[in-house]
């Protein structure tokens, strides 16, 4: 009889919410979900709905592992001794799963609403998955011509909703996303996935055999998280870093995509969260200890500390952890750049 | 034998910088001067040129007595026990004064930098006022048509540089102001006066007699500085609130005013300030722990934390005292409202 698992991906770094996120509480340790939750705890909540706790499987760094189990209680929360890349990620967490279980496999720090129409899609993937040699992906129907996305062109269809991969692409240029969402050929790679573990580790043999071998043996006792990251740390330590994107489903011939029926956002910026957060009538969005006084459309976050903006449009304005950011809403996707400059300057 | 005296205000509460200024370190004892002093240290130095550090009189809150006393070593720092006004502060601190004694007035939170024309000009003031009965004030050629100054009309002229005052006017319209810096009838009220001890009672007496008869005859033991605050309080309880501009100057038909040969500013406000700060090659000002990227003309100030600007333009950015400021560099002097809506908060 086998069984059915989730693994969150919890190791992200999120730079893009400087100064809210910091190395100690990246972007899916933030209240930025709805009902004042982390990402993180969204992410279990939703996982629940599909297995029971012990069977979620989280997998972050060795550093949050504490704060990752706190979120998410009776979960199993492993620690990856070094960040290699997802295609790695998985590949260890499936040491906890039998040949033929089921694994949906899903982002910490993606914002979705709908928990019953994201548990129907699930359902649906892991059926698929338990009966047919597949890998299951989701699609967004794509809202906007996001650059900063990963697309996947549809290929045949199989039935109204599913249908085979055609191809992956990261990251186009505008005139392509116009384009694509324009004649509606492709979707939003969500980053959510459902395969089992037997067709998962055949899929990576294909691809990068060396991984598949050093993962699919892969074996610790006590067979506990804390035993785990000890032994995985020599495993990882020659493999080279590669994404489940490049290493298995840009090339499988057996991957499909799902419609997805419910909401999605990667909240890859402050723009990206607060398009989701209540407006004050002058479009505002004030989280925390915020003053706007004469501002329009700006975001304005105060944690541990008063953030006032005064007379602004459409700008960014956060004070958090003891610094301050302050950009046009606009800009917002370049935040990284900061963040960067600000761990040198603490650096040196 | 009759004696000079310095007094300096620092009462002041100066919300115009906030964050950086807070209640117990308002803008007089922030380093906004050259050479990184505060702006009291600054006033102290220019008055070490004048008389020697222990017959210089600081009149300050109860409260900030300790941090001015910090400051300025050897001078005898007052308390008032509660803030009335200039006319107040002034003839309180007269009572270490002898009757013919002359002194100099000047506020702690201006900025002037050429100290030997300062002290020149001075030397000029005090040989006057010990000579004559008048009260001798100092104008200073506007540079600007600002609305939120003092403006002191010039009347019959005495010699090359001294004329009688006309006319004192508070924070004139534009279209005034702009006719006035035209045909240069109108000079800025500096706030420095100088006076004997004889010749300004008898002007406060013509102007308010209560406040007159009240300080003139004020006297307390032990001859210090606590004493001196204990005493003031029954003293100061009964007294209207006036400033020294409406219950003598505007009156007095005895006042002169000085064409000022030294530069001056108030720095009223983060532009104010920002005009005599260095510039990088974009034309931003830089203090503490700041990090300006891709921004022009923008004043960024971090002070115990990072203050981070991104692809600004023309705006203020400040990180201080667990506290955010954003805006624009034009609306620096609305800056009032904003740490008048952070205490509200604070208090409620």
């Amino acid at each position: 009889m086998s069984a059915r698992y989730v693994l969150i991906l919890a190791g992200g770094r999120g730079e893009r919410f400087w100064p809210w996120s910091q190395p100690a509480r990246p972007k899916q340790l933030l209240p930025l979900a709805s009902g004042g939750r982390t990402l993180l705890r969204a992410t279990f909540d939703r996982a629940t709905r599909l297995v029971p706790a012990d069977r979620i499987l989280i997998m972050t760094s060795l550093d949050l592992r504490d704060a990752c189990a706190r979120e998410c209680p009776g979960a199993c929360v492993l620690g990856e001794p070094s960040m290699r890349n997802t295609a790695h990620a998985i590949a260890a967490a499936l040491a906890w799963v039998g040949e033929t279980d089921a694994i949906a496999v899903m982002p910490a720090d993606h914002a979705i609403e709908d928990e019953a129409a994201f548990a129907a899609d699930l359902e649906l993937a892991f059926a698929r998955a338990e009966r047919e040699r597949v890998l299951m992906t989701f699609g967004i129907r794509p809202a906007s011509p996001e650059t900063n996305f990963g697309y996947i062109e549809r290929g045949t269809s199989l039935s109204e909703r599913i249908a085979r991969v055609a191809r992956f692409t990261e990251k186009p240029d505008l005139a392509t996303a116009n384009a694509w969402v324009a004649n509606g050929t492709h979707v939003w790679n969500s980053g959510i996935f459902v395969w089992r573990r037997d067709v998962f580790f055949d899929a990576l043999e294909a691809g990068r055999p060396a991984i598949a071998a050093a993962l699919r043996k892969f074996s610790f006792t006590p067979r506990t998280p804390g035993a785990f990251s000890s032994a995985l740390r020599d495993v990882f330590e020659p493999l080279e870093s590669i994404s489940v994107d490049y290493a298995v489903l840009e090339r499988a011939p057996n991957t499909l995509v799902i419609d997805a029926s419910f909401d999605w956002d990667d909240l890859g910026s402050w723009s990206a969260w607060a398009r989701r957060q209540r407006h004050d009538a002058s479009g505002n969005v004030l989280y925390g200890d915020a003053i706007a006084i004469d501002c329009e459309r700006c975001v304005v976050v105060g944690d541990g500390g008063t953030a006032a903006a005064l007379g602004l449009r459409d700008m960014v304005v956060v004070h958090a952890n003891g610094a301050t950011l302050a950009c046009r809403l606009e800009d917002s996707d370049r935040v990284r750049s900061i963040s960067a400059a600000a761990r040198e300057r603490s650096a040196g």
